[in-house]
């Protein structure tokens, strides 16, 4: 099943759901208008849609409509939790040492999240504007204490996330970690097929910066903790609630020339390789874009394909 | 005018509006059901609560009961977002040497709030159980950038909460920050009077543990960031959406005849006295209350009254 949710002027918008190959969409409101609704009651609500799902797959509902992803909010426009990071120990984590035995989880923001198409507004290029290609998870429940293999049990929906950075803020500092962009659609995990094993999604993660390629690496076999054991360090303490979003962190690889998902990893390298960053940050008008395509070449989630915006110029032209 | 959340098997439970005095309540049904509904919505749906709440005062209300802080969620059960810490630069942070020009700020769990008399459960007395005593503030929307005082137009109710630590897990760890609890009620601003002023509250915390006052410290003066500037860092590059919770961290005077409002820094005090912490943290059968009293004596916000619980006792007892 895929959500996506449209936006209608409310903080939550519309639930839709979206056919299989992302062409067409139905409300979803006989049955629920908001995602945090299917969330809460998943067990009554989600087979329901899930209905209208293969109806709509079937071309059988007579008031679907062409899916325009520009028209869609986060799949969960705002959410309860957000948690994430530290799945993939990447080049900028070997040099900062962290090789460690748990995964390094930071909570994030989750009031105010940015739809797949909409332009990040920064105050200024300094601040060194930097996306982080990745995957989320949104859960159901997951007790206090809860193993691994029983908090993969509460994965309901993925997603992919670009989750910005500005790097030349103190990464401690929150300040340093703006509002973050989902794809267009949220798929339930039998969507992925065989690529979804172990708790990992095994299907490359393509990043497209400038409509230069600049990665295409792949999700699964380097994914040191998978998304059971990332939602079980979470809930070490306490439990989790329905909604909450747990994320990857940047996708990466071992393998440089299958390139990068965010730029501080690349600069590392390079640091790295010759003692210096060469690889600049982002500039206002850059444009990022983040697909994942199934075994068969098709989009799964849709794409996140966001421009980068001044916030004073947003400001006078109302944009 | 004051406002609280009973439980009622739902996940956001039933908006309350309760008398000054804290004795008598009554359903704000007619005007909303959940308190983020209020917070969606303030400038249209609070004049209609002030008029409730100001009929209850005058005892005018029918359907009035008894009100019962055992029957209490969090005033806000779920929330969207909580950041906070770091507005009083307290023993432990002078031990750490952290004395910044900006807040040292966090993000937290935000999915999974204790009411104010729910046992505290914990896996293990190991892990340093600690209270934190503070204030917290849930805004309105706050744009990007706003400044201090700009942001502190966008306090729409205050609270006291109890963020529970676990000082025996890194500090880094978000497994270190379980679920916190908060008062019975949350407040407008022109509750406290004078007493609210500058973006800070001018009256004394108190902290009784097992039954033993220890802490009884003043929130105003020694307040270094008020809550406008602990928003507006927040809000430093993205805005800050309505029903996000921004907690000013422990109360901490430096005349430590005061007490203390978390055992870490009763212990760093110690530390630097004698070399050595004396203080343990507490353990499985201890309480913690913690209330604040205006100028006439009476509770502003209910106490937050919790036992601590091992995490597999309440597994037997189903409590």
């Amino acid at each position: 099943m895929k959500l996506a949710t449209y936006q209608d002027g409310s903080r939550d918008g519309q639930l839709l759901v979206v056919s299989r190959d992302l062409s067409q969409a139905h409300y979803a409101n006989g049955i629920a208008t908001r995602m945090q609704q299917v969330l809460d009651d998943w067990g009554f609500l989600s087979p329901q849609l899930d209905e209208l799902y293969t109806q709509l797959n079937h071309g059988k509902l007579r008031h679907a409509f062409n899916f325009e992803p520009k028209q869609c909010m986060a799949p969960l426009p705002r959410a309860f939790q957000r948690v994430g990071g530290g799945a993939y120990l990447n080049q900028a984590e070997l040099l900062a040492q962290n090789p460690l035995g748990e995964p390094l989880m930071q909570q994030g923001g989750s009031d105010d999240f940015l739809g797949p198409c909409e332009p990040a507004r920064f105050a200024a290029e300094a601040m060194g504007l930097d996306f982080e290609a990745g995957l989320a998870v949104i859960t159901g429940d997951v007790a206090c204490g809860a193993s691994a293999a029983q908090a993969l049990e509460g994965v309901r929906l993925l997603m992919l996330v670009n989750d910005w950075r500005l790097r030349n803020l103190s990464p401690a500092d929150l300040a340093s970690r703006p509002a973050c962009a989902f794809s267009p659609v949220a798929v339930t995990p039998d969507e992925l097929g065989a690529a979804w094993s172990a708790g990992r999604v095994d299907l490359p993660l393509q990043a497209m910066w400038n409509g230069r390629k600049v990665g295409l690496c792949e999700a699964g076999p380097e994914m040191r903790f998978h998304f059971g054991q990332l939602m079980a360090h979470a809930a070490k303490t306490r439990r989790l609630r329905a909604g909450s979003i747990i994320a990857s962190g940047a996708v990466s690889n071992k393998d440089a020339s299958r390139g990068f998902c965010c730029i501080a990893e690349k600069r590392a390298l390079e640091a790295l390789e010759s003692g210096q960053a060469k690889t600049e940050y982002m500039q206002f008008g850059d444009s990022i874009r983040i697909e994942m395509k199934g075994r068969d070449g098709l989009s799964l989630f849709g794409a996140i394909d966001q421009d980068v915006t001044s916030l004073a110029e947003a400001a006078v032209t109302g944009h």
